[in-house]
């Protein structure tokens, strides 16, 4: 069974293509710069050379027909008729509190995710052009939406309530939702196979360090509280995005520095974090600056670490009992530094890294704590194109 | 040595008269709704009736004055003559970054008091009121400013700043500064006699509950991260403040319902918190609702519990190693529930309560913890006016 995964955003297509009897990746690719003067399509097919070519790309539509044109071709291809594709598996960022598990799309599943849109302005609408030119371009294939909420959709009200007026959850549905969701259960999953234990069994803190960050405790296999809320922009501190704030900041910049409420926003979620305290929003060219002594550099690296720290502590507390930390993505899963770091003075949790597994902790997963750490520590690949397929392939067998 | 502690708001003044001698209150009072058509004032000498007096009270010179005068009365009165008082103690709430300590009030510190406003722009005015009120009717005496967030100056950078561009800080002093220090302060230092351990090598989480709620990492004696941050909005949930919250609610609110920014200041500070999810600030009113099965407080209660073991846990991860949690302030001393609630689950912090020494707290100090609980458990009943006076003493006494 051959699925395509999308990752549609607002000028931009992700595409990966598994045949899932194995599994095995055919090809993935990215199409960028959609309806800007200077597109780009970049094919990767399993086994041979990339393929880029560079010119205009009206529009999502004219994207994936070009990616359907490769992935048929006779020399890039690795399907020979669009309908050997059984499946579209889509990301869809929010799923509000509708979905909480993959959905085959129908039209009343599409006007769900157009409602609720206002909850994430910048994903959902692209997210349903990627459905639309999809659904067009494979029509014969299943359409299968695969949420970045869902897996939170299992949180307690006292971890995803605010505590701001009741209405404003009854008739707004402000409340925390978490992210990365897929990322989260992918490792979740895959940590709990590696320990040898049922999953409905196994506590643990996953931390997903990429360019957006976030930290989710999960008990017995299921999401019990995450550090993105509402939006993406609290928790963990990101590249561009400065998680947990005092919000009465944003009312110091707009009444004492007469910011617009979309002035602040894009502060706080493209200006801030990393970018904000060290003018460098990649984690490696700020480890690098902090190995050389730059200072912006090492209070940027200090402040990042000791937020997961703390992070780590919450939900310890929240859990009560913890099996693993595990780190992915990838600063996750390639910052020995951070990982020492953020884990530093964790003794007493139970948690004590090994130094030389720690640092070379590489490829699917390892195991990076003290032989006498109570609390295991996994660095785990994180790989959510391929939890998209299988969770795409299980809904359409349901 | 009489001094006298003064807390002024922006329609009343909170005042306390000590003699340090033993330390001993001769009395206490409260001019409230100043400037409004029905004022009042009461005060209550020690061991006598308090005197109540109902009527307009147009100024804060105005009402300071009748306090002056019930100071000094034939029935009522503490004291012969304004000269007694060696020093008035004021409690200001915003010290910036300039002060870290109490401070005798000169032209310079008032000043400096007045450019702090922006920060704290629904405080620091009425302090400064009253600090030139007590100057002027008690002449003879020394003025001290004691700041409520002087003790959270030893935090480290990791803890105070913010991960936003660095221009905001380095030109607006956006930073974390954390309030309610006089009381975490003033419980640490307790909390370590009590220990029979030097402050400098005891690590404390100290828990103020009141209608405002913060809590502190104490490391050797010194605030090391807190709660409430640029202003007292962040953190635990309080009476009507929601604490912790995405700040992409505020962009929300404004941009999809419309709502000023006054307003949504309003809403996370005067209309959220235990108010804004059960209709009630007071902890009493929803502990009891709660055992008569309404889930609106159940729920409230819930979430304002589990955010208080979540800032245990990173304060525990933060610290490396606890030697008391202290709970403190009108809940903090009085509701068994709460302090249950909140530690239920920290076993493997090493916190275990007993829950008969639990129910029965009272008095100035009681320990609650089981006799295996390696973690000590305080309830220590606070006391920022004698803090005050106390730091009051000390700085004329350098």
């Amino acid at each position: 069974m051959k699925i395509l995964v999308i990752n549609s955003g607002s000028s931009s297509i992700k595409y990966q293509c598994f045949d899932m009897a194995t599994p095995t990746v055919l090809a993935t690719g990215l199409v960028e710069r959609i309806g800007e003067p200077a597109g780009r399509l970049i094919h990767r097919p399993a086994g041979g050379p990339a393929v880029q070519r560079d010119g205009v790309i009206p529009t999502h539509r004219d994207g994936l027909a070009q990616v359907v044109e490769l992935l048929l071709d006779g020399n890039h291809g690795v399907i020979e008729s669009p309908d050997e594709i059984t499946a579209v598996g889509h990301r869809v960022v929010h799923g509000g509190e509708r979905f909480s598990a993959p959905t085959v799309i129908d039209d009343d599943v599409r006007q769900t995710i157009r409602d609720l849109s206002p909850l994430a302005p910048l994903h959902n609408p692209p997210n349903l052009v990627g459905i639309e030119v999809a659904t067009e371009l494979f029509p014969d294939a299943v359409q299968v939406a695969v949420f970045d909420t869902a897996f939170h959709q299992t949180m307690p009200p006292e971890a995803y309530r605010y505590a701001i007026p009741t209405a404003l959850y009854d008739e707004h549905k402000i409340r925390a939702y978490g992210f990365h969701g897929t990322s989260h259960q992918y490792v979740s999953d895959v940590a709990a196979r590696h320990l040898g234990k049922p999953a409905t069994d196994t506590n643990l803190i996953t931390i997903h360090l990429g360019n957006g960050c976030s930290i989710t405790a999960v008990r017995g296999g299921q999401s019990v509280d995450t550090s993105m809320g509402f939006s993406p922009l609290p928790g963990l501190i990101m590249g561009t995005r400065s998680g947990d704030i005092d919000p009465a900041v944003v009312f110091f910049l707009s009444e004492q520095l007469g910011m617009s409420v979309s002035q602040i926003d894009r502060v706080l979620n493209k200006q801030s974090g990393l970018l904000g305290l060290a003018g460098a929003n990649d984690l490696r060219d700020i480890q690098r600056r902090h190995e050389e002594g730059d200072e912006a550099a090492t209070l940027a690296l200090t402040m990042y670490t000791y937020r997961i720290k703390k992070y780590i502590g919450a939900y310890f507390a929240a859990l009560g009992r913890v099996d693993a930390l595990v780190f992915t993505a990838g600063v996750g899963q390639n910052s020995a530094l951070v990982r020492q770091m953020a884990c530093d003075g964790l003794e007493a949790l139970g948690v004590r890294l090994d130094d030389a597994k720690n640092a070379a902790a590489a490829g699917d997963i390892s195991e990076i704590q003290a032989v006498d750490s109570p609390v295991c520590v996994l660095v785990i690949a994180t790989n959510e194109e391929l939890e998209i397929a299988r969770q795409t392939v299980s809904v359409i067998r349901s």
